[in-house]
Parts: structure tokens; sequence; C-alpha cells
């Protein structure tokens, strides 16, 4: 199927209309009007028409937007309907935390593999990984994984996205508080929860 | 002072820039020309220019911004020149990872005070704090304290949000994977992994 140029700001926010998706065919419910998912999300309905009308036009005046085929429309769109393998660079509390958190499995990722720099924390077990050595990162590309998540200080990122850079990740998720120099086939999504704190005190 | 209506995408990337600033002030650098900033941010220098300029013009052609005052600005725009003082609901796994997560102290933030309805947690310190129960979170009225920080499961959330909005809590950093129903007067951001990893795949 060919999609139009579709906005990052869009693309951004379709993880969302997904998840409500998939929520209300939990609820077997059949349909839902850009209005009443707009109340569920906290935002406007023209704002959610336009961004479904980007990948076609599936909603139906009067009757709204069917449940099931937009869950699987969205997450075909997202490349979200086959498990997407991920490994999670960092076993530290914040690495243990995103291990076993249990969102990701809810749109289909597996945090296949763990790595880490500490003697003490190799070898270990992690919900159902135990924590591999960094120095054996190489060994993903035979893995069938493209995705990374990075949870270790910033001082220490850098030299180990220029290593996933050379085992075929494709995305990297990035919680160690910096930016990252990378080629352009990589995409990066950073978080850093002091700057989306220190938003707040703005607007106070 | 008085500012024009600043775009919320702006407002965004402040504590952005505003960490390029504290840094590059660490290094002894007097000033930084917009093109310099975009390279170590990975933006464009228009973008950071009018971001920038939204604040009033104290970026010098030729000169560039100079580091001290434009960090010294920013942190008073963002109101990030006093101790901001946040309570952290929620001491699971990724709770204390947020508890001790370094970047917080960097903006100023200070974790006042930890809660949390697990008895086995209740008493228990983390970092400085003392995990307290739930059932007195009324108790940060007296106590100075304006944001909060979530880390629960997305079904205990809302219920807490309606304790909080009690308790003159101005805005709220949520990482319960869910909508929260608010009070106009409270400003909300909330951050999902699973969404956040969840864009990747439509790039690669």
């Amino acid at each position: 199927m060919n999609y139009q140029k579709i906005p990052d700001e869009t693309i951004k926010r379709m993880p969302m209309y997904l998840r409500a998706f998939s929520m209300l065919k939990t609820e077997n419910r059949d349909s839902i009007s850009s209005s009443q998912l707009a109340e569920r999300l906290g935002m406007s309905p023209p704002q959610i028409r336009k961004d479904l009308s980007y990948f076609g036009a599936f909603g139906t005046r009067g009757v709204g937007y069917p449940v099931a085929s937009t869950a699987d429309q969205i997450r075909g769109i997202l490349k979200l309907d086959v498990t997407q393998k991920a490994v999670l660079v960092g076993a530290g509390r914040l690495g243990a935390a995103i291990a076993e958190y249990p969102g990701f499995a809810s749109f289909g990722f597996d945090i296949a593999a763990i790595f880490d720099n500490d003697p003490s924390k190799i070898g270990t077990k992690i919900g159902k990984n135990v924590v591999e050595d960094i120095a054996k990162i190489d060994t993903i590309k035979s893995r069938d994984i493209h995705l990374a998540i990075l949870a270790i200080p910033a001082d220490a990122a850098q030299p180990v996205v220029d290593g996933l850079a050379d085992c075929c990740i494709k995305g990297i998720l990035n919680l160690s508080a910096c930016h990252l120099a990378v080629p352009k086939s990589i995409k990066v999504v950073t978080i850093d929860l002091a700057m989306e704190l220190g938003t707040l005190p703005y607007y106070m």
C-alpha cells in the first residue's frame, strides 16, 4: 500500500491511537466516533480525523471508526503486526525497570537480550534474559534484533551507539540523557525525564 | 518581564537548550553561535534562533549567544532558578530508578517525598527519603510541593491523581501508561516508553 508522506508528529501519535483502539477492542466496542475518541484521549476531534485520514478515510460519518479493523490497520502501518525484538543496554535500576515494563508486550515488542559492562551484573537473570557482556554486543547481528533501548550513563552512551550502528540496529530509544550522533540510517528517540519535568514549572 | 505567547513546542525544547548552555558553562565557553549549538543538538540553526528569539534577541551576530547569561535567562523563564520540590508516587522498580536519577538535581529539582500503598515498601528508605503511606498524601499540602511524578500501574493512577489535585499539585510527570483526567489548573506530561518505542519500526 502506498501512503503520502506522513508528518513525524502524526506518527508520534499513532501508538496512542493504537493503544486506544486495542483497549476498545477488549471492551467489545464495535465502533467509536472521532469525538468519543477525542474525549478519551484529551485531544480535539479534528486533530484525530486529520491524523487518521493520512492512512485513508476509514471512518464513516455517523458511525465512526470500526474498532477491530482500525486497530489492525494502525498496527500494520507501524509495523507492529510482527514481533519486534529489542536489545536493552544497561542492567542497572532503570534498565531492570524497563526490562519488566509490561507495556512493551502489548505493542508486540520483545526484549530479546540485555547487555551490561558490569561483571557483577553479567550472568544474572532479569525476567527471561540473562545479562550478557557488552563486549559481545556484536552477537546481536545474527539474532534478528533491529531496535535498541539505552539505559546507561550519558558519558558511556556514544561508544555503545557506535557499536550498535555496526550491528544492524535501525532504531534507538535513548534514556541516557544526552544527544547521540548516529548515521542517517538510524532513528533515535531520546527521553530525558528531567527535561520532561523541566517544562512544567513554566506553566505553574 | 513580559513575553509574547510562546508555543508549547518551543517550551518543550527550552530544557534542552538549558542543559546545553549549562554544559557549555562547565566547559568554560563564553559564547556559542546558533550553528555550533545546532550541531551539538542535532537541530537546525534557524529553529534555534526562532526558539530563543521568543525570549528576546539575546544573541549577537558574529559572536553568538553569551553562555552564562543565556543559561541564567532560560533558567529564569522556566522557573528553574529556584528549587522545585516534587513528590514521587510509586516506590517500585521504576520509582526507585527515578528517585535516584541524577538528572533531576541539575535542573534544580528535589524529590522531596515518596509515597506508595505497599506496606512492605512504606518506611523503607530510597535515597534520602523514607517511603510514606499514600493514605497520608494530603500532608504534601503543607510542604511546598507542587510537582508530582507518577510511577504506578495505569489502573491505580486516576484515583491518585484525583487526590493530588486536592493537594495543590500543578504539574504531573506521568509514567503510568494512561491518559489522566485532570482539572485545567494541572499540566500533565505523559511518557509511555512503549509508545515511544512504538514509532521506531515505522522508520526501519
